[in-house]
Order: C-alpha cells, then sequence, then structure tokens
C-alpha cells in the first residue's frame, strides 16, 4: 500500500463511520422502529469499527492489515441490511459501507 | 449550532486525531524518545478523545456538548506540549490541536 | 484518591458497561421496542463512556478526573431512563448506573 | 459458547486491558524508555482491542467470534514483547496477554 492508498482508506471509514451513525440516530427516529433493529444494530458495529480501524491506521498499527479485513466484512453486513431499507439514510449508509469494505479489502490483501 | 457548523467540528476533531496519531507514531520512531514521552502520552490521550467526540456527535448524542468540552481541554493540552518541540510532526499536531479546541469549544458553547 | 478507590471506580465502570451493553442487546429484542429506543440510544453512550473512563483510569490518564465527572453525568441520565422500565434488564442497567455515577463522583471531586 | 465462557472471555479481556495500560503507563516512566518503544506501541494496541472485544462480547455482537480472533492474536503479540522485559509491570502484563489470547481462541473457536 502506498501513503496515498491508506490515506484513502482511512478517509473512507471515517464517512463510513459518520453515515453509520447517522443513519443509526435517524433509524431510532423512526416510526416503525421494530423493522429497522437489525439496521440500528448493525449501524452501531460498522461506526465503531471503522473508528478502530481509522485509528489503527493512522497511527502505523502492526494490525492494521488484520483490522482492516475484519472492518471489510463489518461494513459488507451493514450494507447488506441497510439496502433492504428504502430510507434516504439506509440507501446512503449503504452506499458508504461498500465504498469502505471495497477500501478495507484492498488494505488488507 | 447549525448543522453546518456540527459537521465543521466533526471535521475537525477527524483531522486532529489524524494528526495525533500521526505524530504519536512518529514519537515512537524519534531518536531521543525521552523527550517526547509526554507528547506520546498526550497524542494518545487527544487522538481517542477525538474519535470519541467525531462519534458522539455524528450520532447526535444527548451529550455531545459536554463531549466537545472536555475534547477541547485535551487538545488544548496536547497542543501546548507538541508545540514545544521543533519536529515538523509536532508542529502540526499543534495547529490541528489548536483548530480543533477551538471548534470544540464553540461546539460546546 | 487511593489506589483502591481508583481500581474500585474501574470495576464500577467495567460493570456498568457490561450491564448497558446487556441492557441494549435485550431492549433491541424487546417487543415493544418503539417505547425502549431512548433507553437503547442511553445504553450505548452509557457503555462507551464507561469502557473510555476505565481505560483512562487505567493508562493514569491525566485527564481522569474530568472523564469521570462526565461519565458521572451520563451514567445518571442512563439509570434515570433505564428505572421507568419494569424489565429485570432495564432494573439491573439503572442499579449500575447509579454505582458507577456515585464513584465517579467520588473519583472526580 | 455457554453464558459462563462467554463471561469468562469478557473478564480476561478487561484483566487483560488493565495490565496493558498499566504497564504502558509504566513504561512511559522507565528510565530506559528507548528499550519499551515497541512494549508501549503494543500495550496501547492490545488495550484498544481488549476494550473492544469486551465490549462487542457484552452487546452480543454478530461478530464477537471474529473480534475475538483478532484480539487473540494481538494478545500474542503483546505477551511476546512484554515477557523479554525483566520489569514487574511487563511480566504481569505477558501473563494477562497469553490467558486472553487463550479464552479468545477458545471464544473464536
Amino acid at each position: 500500500m502506498t501513503q496515498q492508498q491508506v490515506k484513502q482508506c482511512i478517509e473512507e471509514c471515517l464517512k463510513c463511520m459518520q453515515a453509520c451513525n447517522h443513519c443509526y440516530d435517524a433509524c431510532l427516529n423512526e416510526e416503525h422502529i421494530g423493522m429497522m433493529k437489525e439496521c440500528i444494530r448493525l449501524d452501531r458495529e460498522c461506526a465503531d469499527i471503522c473508528a478502530y480501524a481509522a485509528q489503527a491506521m493512522s497511527r502505523n498499527s502492526p494490525f492494521a492489515k488484520e483490522i482492516c479485513r475484519l472492518c471489510a466484512d463489518i461494513c459488507e453486513a451493514c450494507g447488506n441490511e441497510c439496502k433492504k431499507h428504502q430510507h434516504e439514510h439506509c440507501q446512503r449508509c449503504a452506499e458508504a459501507c461498500f465504498q469502505c469494505a471495497e477500501a478495507c479489502q484492498a488494505m488488507a490483501a
């Protein structure tokens, strides 16, 4: 990985963290919250691993690759849940998750 | 706070988190590491609260203001330590810390 | 604070973190999830600050007192929400929150 | 995994987190800090993943196994570094790391 690629992967993680946290907050305010419970759960999982991965990459962690591999899996799962829901916050979140998963997979390779 | 101001404060926290983590890594690799120990310690403190504050703001935490007030204090302390050292990573980190402290103080007001 | 008091405050934070995370998971599985949304939100807030405070105290952070003051406020708010609900996980969580708030206030004093 | 095994794995993670943070703080205060730089770095890595794994298990994360697998690897690496140093904090930390690695491997299996 070049420095530029690492930097971009950090950016994707931070965008995804924000999209997941925004989606989590919005899901908690949805009228039909019962339908959103998996989304709420996965948004938290995904925001937390993305924050963790961004921190790890930016401190040049010797485990950055392994952490990104895990992050890619969680992003994938969160994106798959979010894309089932028609809310704009879910659709945007799914997009951020898949972009982040791709960047993390490249980082982990 | 407008949405735009919150968004900008999140951006400052995330920039500061990256600068602190980069500085932490670079300090651990400095030849005269004994002089950098407070910097190493405060870089970690500051990176962690910045990541935490960015997460809190992006999930619309009811405690975002209090968290930003604490973040401002820690950024200030980290910036004051970093600016004592002539390494470029320390000078850049100090700058990011002071910018983040200012944004967090505005958020907390 | 004596070492023993710090150690006990760490223990309370870690118990509270576990109680909040357990309550969060259980709330997401409750039939009437709409009534639990504030509980879900505050459980996450509280678990995160408790984990953060425990880490800060155990690394002898120069900001441990300020962090514990914030932790006490968040624990208090989470406990007040949880105690409104009759679920056993909420009642247990409220108890852990109030115990942790007390320990953190003593630490912050 | 039984509930009892999960509970024990959480306990090991939290003990290891505390041992790593204590060792990190003590290493930063050692006279010959230059020899301790890998220990400082790995202590932070290990404390952070242990806190993260404990949170994940206590919220019944669908990714608990994967997170514990990563935690086991990081604990192993940190324990191997710590055991090279004769300081009591390093020896105790190594012990906590290896115990936690074992519990996390069982959890991940």
